[in-house]
């Protein structure tokens, strides 16, 4: 029976560290001959990390990635690799290496790059052209790079056309709520229109604003999914792929042996390169059956968080986080992802009471604290508010409160954990929620001060769903009921609740999803049927406070469309979306 | 003789302001109509202003946009206008409407998308194919836009192959610091080349980080200056064009008429199209001689940072400015410009000396405020300083002092200029250099708090210069001569001096320009003679601040490569460029 047994090496590289990025892939390599592996497959620019962003334009750095290209090769002997990297030439290639038994044998060249959303890849990618299918002992296999197969007629495609009975895509796919799904689908679907197994090998691992999931799969010629890889975490998945299945399916199946024209105008050059000899059949060891599993629903989102917020922190060096800790709910649950993230010695939360705090914010606190085992420092701000007051009595004059004196409060707090930070050396994580980022709902250089802004794409109803979620798994409120139970509020002023100045949630967060996700005017949104006074309301609180969110820390995206690199809009605008 | 009346009408658009865009057009166009024109050109996207970014994922935007080209077109009875709008096909175009007597007659959909540095063209856009030319009064014209015209190979070429003796590039082309003289260049090369009359019409205004310098050009034929819009300011340029002149010199000059193939693998399709009927000599109004000048140099940064600073206000609906002097040149410089933007009295300047102030901290700003003719606020801050350090007393034990307490003193500062921000409606802008943001040598929420940083992109060492230039047209010391004596300081400590941290600016400058601005390598810096220690530690700063630059607020780009939107590094990143 012809196989191949094949490796998807689901690993977490670091953006610059080609140290350590080549390191985890020869380490890999070496696991991967143990198994008797024929085809081994790294993600999308895993030598150099993704995405290097304008790291691309120094020379320097490409030449780094070459040499640890260099490294990768020498290190393989005995196998195939594909692996994606930085290739140069008369300008740069997002690329594929292949490589067999310590030789490069040819180079894949991106063909579509993604340039929407998050993604800036015609910043500093030629496209390539040419769509080879390589002869794997034996085994027809095209190469493709993530946003290649996910054109019907694309890259994947034309190999199965000239031939290919696997495809393998190596991709640096980032998360969304709700993608692995649809991914899924999507390449479960280009396994059986093409009738060819399908090797999805993906990144995992947090870089900045995005997370990748990992989740990398193989999937035979009818599109069922034979193998996957963890979601989150860091995973080596071999598999035997039965390449006669697919001789046998397409014998069945005419389209692709009627050499039909290839659907869509794009033509690329096919052209067939052996890699390897068929080898005669050697004793492997056996393989488990690997447990196609996947995370659900908040289960995943929260994992994501948790992924992403430990890899900034350690990516960047950190070892200590610090949280404001107001008692509320936002602040509890990035304090309980901190400690999923780090462990509870590593997070110390600050409580920092004010004349306007209730009694709860303290308390609440605490307790919360001692539920999670974390260091509280309580620093109470009166004495600073009232020396601010004080300086600014003068200028003051005659002025009624606003939210100058608001904001005041916030700050004090910001410069408080700011200076904990310069001092110790902790990274400052901050507690802001979408719902708020949104609508401009946060004091700037206040509660927004921070190195790392956690749940800055939970939304305030997915915050309190992720609330009960990790309580639920905890089998214990981790998170106070209290916390859970009382009405949100910036406590700023005597009484103020967040209903003082927005909606409430279960009607602002539909009708920012509409406004700022799906990019639909007021006059849809009222459609949906929403109030119109409120709708207008929220799309001029949106409009108004991108100069908030340009200088916002990053934080992690979840949803399809995050405040940050994925959503460019300018300051100066004068277009009314209300 | 045949003519050409052409206007180049260099207006300041806002993005998303349809009807005040509108009506600069409308208005110019009967101003024009007043001049018996007959060509009128308007700047890339004038309808909707540029660049719009991710408000073109707005089909609203997009709609409105076409409305507002309507009003253009009823409005233009008895001319051909040429205006930059968005048009909306089965995808969107960066495209140019060729309108005559209220008729549109077609649209030049713009070929080559920019998609480096500032521009993310190619996240919106697709791309043009056709290069058509049009017969407007019996002159043969090719109408572009902007990066089209860089090509040397590019549409202009195709046009006047195809018979173009005018060629009308309409654009939106970002100032920075030498780019007019460039342009200037490869304008009359263009012309030269094609032995055609260039027509460039260039938007003029701030936009979030871009200044566009307006410097519209008319070039004959041999790439002779005709006439030049003025720089930074609104124009409009009427210009008769000999387009007798051009069938002269190609007559003369063998290689249009040979029909030699383009060069460059690219060939469009070009189509000729009438617009409007030659049209018998009508008694026109004389044209008073163009006098082509042009601003050199520091007149010309100055002039970006004025024009800059001055729309980023407006346009975002601020009258009123606050600057916090600490008697330094950054300061100085930037409320000098801020009055040279609005007036003395919509200028606030407030010095908050602290224990570590100088004398002359209080004393210099207090002159510069009189110099100027601007209101100055004193607030010490040492007891909210001292309130700080007493709340902190006690997590602070057994720490000795460090960056800690010098940024609490920054941050009281930002604090109480926002405070006078959100009391007063005032838009704090902020102080700090290229030399400080380069290397991090600034307090995030402190120094760098505020909504516009007017010098962001101006080293150390060109703050001087501008700081002399301004005093020498000003015929005297604006800024006072102690202010531009004494060494640069923080005063965040006792006889604290920017040495203490970094090179002096003579040697920093330079290595940071060639870091940033031209991505070169350590190795590569200390070959051009600077110390590798030096180097070095200058390499890591950098790539160790761009955290703080992730939060820093927009500011002018004067430079090759400013950072913003400009430079987009990762903040997890490994790569060591030192």
């Amino acid at each position: 029976m012809r196989q191949l047994r094949i490796d998807m090496a689901q690993i977490n590289t670091t953006v610059g560290d080609f140290a350590g990025n080549t390191q985890k892939i020869i380490k890999a390599i070496d696991e991967a001959k143990s198994m008797g592996v024929d085809l081994l497959t790294f993600p999308e620019l895993a030598v150099c990390g993704y995405p290097p962003e304008d790291l691309l334009l120094k020379p320097k750095f490409i030449a780094e990635n070459i040499e640890a290209l260099g490294r990768v090769r020498e290190g393989s002997a005995g196998l195939a690799v594909v692996v994606g990297f930085v290739d140069a030439a008369e300008d740069i290639y997002n690329a594929a290496a292949v490589i067999y038994d310590g030789s490069l044998v040819d180079v894949y060249r991106k063909i579509y790059l993604p340039n929407y959303g998050v993604f800036d890849e015609n910043r500093y990618f030629r496209a390539g052209s040419e769509c080879p299918v390589y002869v794997i002992n034996g085994v027809r296999t095209g190469v493709n790079i993530c946003e290649d197969i996910w054109f019907e007629a694309g890259p994947a495609t034309a190999q199965a056309y000239a031939g290919a009975e696997v495809i393998v895509n190596i991709s640096a796919s980032p998360y969304h709520s709700g993608k692995g799904d649809y991914r899924e689908r999507m390449l479960a679907t280009r396994a059986a229109d093409n009738v060819a197994l399908v090797v999805h090998c993906n990144l995992v691992g947090g870089q900045d604003e995005l997370v990748f999931d990992g989740n990398s799969m193989a999937l035979d010629e009818q599109g069922r999914l034979l193998a996957r890889g963890k979601q989150f975490e860091e995973d080596l998945v071999v598999v035997d792929l039965d390449v006669e299945a697919v001789l046998r399916s397409r014998l069945r199946d005419s389209r692709l042996r009627k050499e039909a024209p290839l659907p869509g105008s794009k033509e690329w050059k096919t052209t067939r390169k052996e890699v390897s000899q068929e080898r005669s059949a050697v004793a492997r060891p056996p393989l488990r059956k690997s447990r196609p599993t996947k995370r659900n629903g908040l289960e995943e989102v929260y994992n994501a968080l948790v992924l992403g917020t430990h890899d900034y922190i350690w990516k960047n060096g950190f070892d200590k986080v610090v949280i404001g800790l107001s008692g509320g709910i936002d602040s509890s649950l990035v304090a309980v992802i901190a400690v999923d993230a780090l462990e509870p010695s590593n997070v110390v939360g600050v409580s920092m009471p004010s004349r306007y705090s209730s009694a709860g914010s303290t308390s609440d606190a605490e307790l919360l604290a001692q539920n999670i085992g974390i260091r509280l420092i309580s620093i109470p701000i009166e004495t600073p508010f009232q020396a601010y007051l004080d300086a600014l009595a003068e200028p003051f004059t005659g002025t009624g409160p606003n939210v100058a004196e608001e904001n005041i409060q916030a700050r004090i707090r910001g410069n408080l954990l700011m200076a904990l930070s310069n001092k110790f050396g902790w990274l400052v994580l901050t507690t802001g929620n979408k719902s708020e980022m949104a609508t401009g709902y946060a004091t700037l250089y206040g509660d927004m001060a921070g190195g790392f802004a956690v749940i800055k794409d939970v939304t305030k109803t997915m915050v309190y769903q992720l609330a009960r979620y990790r309580n639920s798994i905890a089998g214990q409120d981790l998170i106070p009921s209290c916390v859970i139970a009382k009405p949100p509020s910036a406590e700023l002023r005597t009484d103020q609740v967040d209903t003082d100045s927005l909606p409430t949630y279960d009607v602002l967060d539909p009708v920012l999803m509409a406004y700022v996700e799906e990019d639909k005017s007021v006059e849809q949104i009222v459609a949906m049927g929403f109030d119109e006074a409120v709708v207008e309301q929220v799309a001029r609180l949106v409009d108004r406070s991108e100069y908030k969110r340009r200088q916002a820390p990053p934080g992690i995206k979840i949803t399809t469309k995050a405040f940050g690199r994925d959503r460019r809009l300018p300051i100066t605008n004068r277009f009314k979306g209300w």
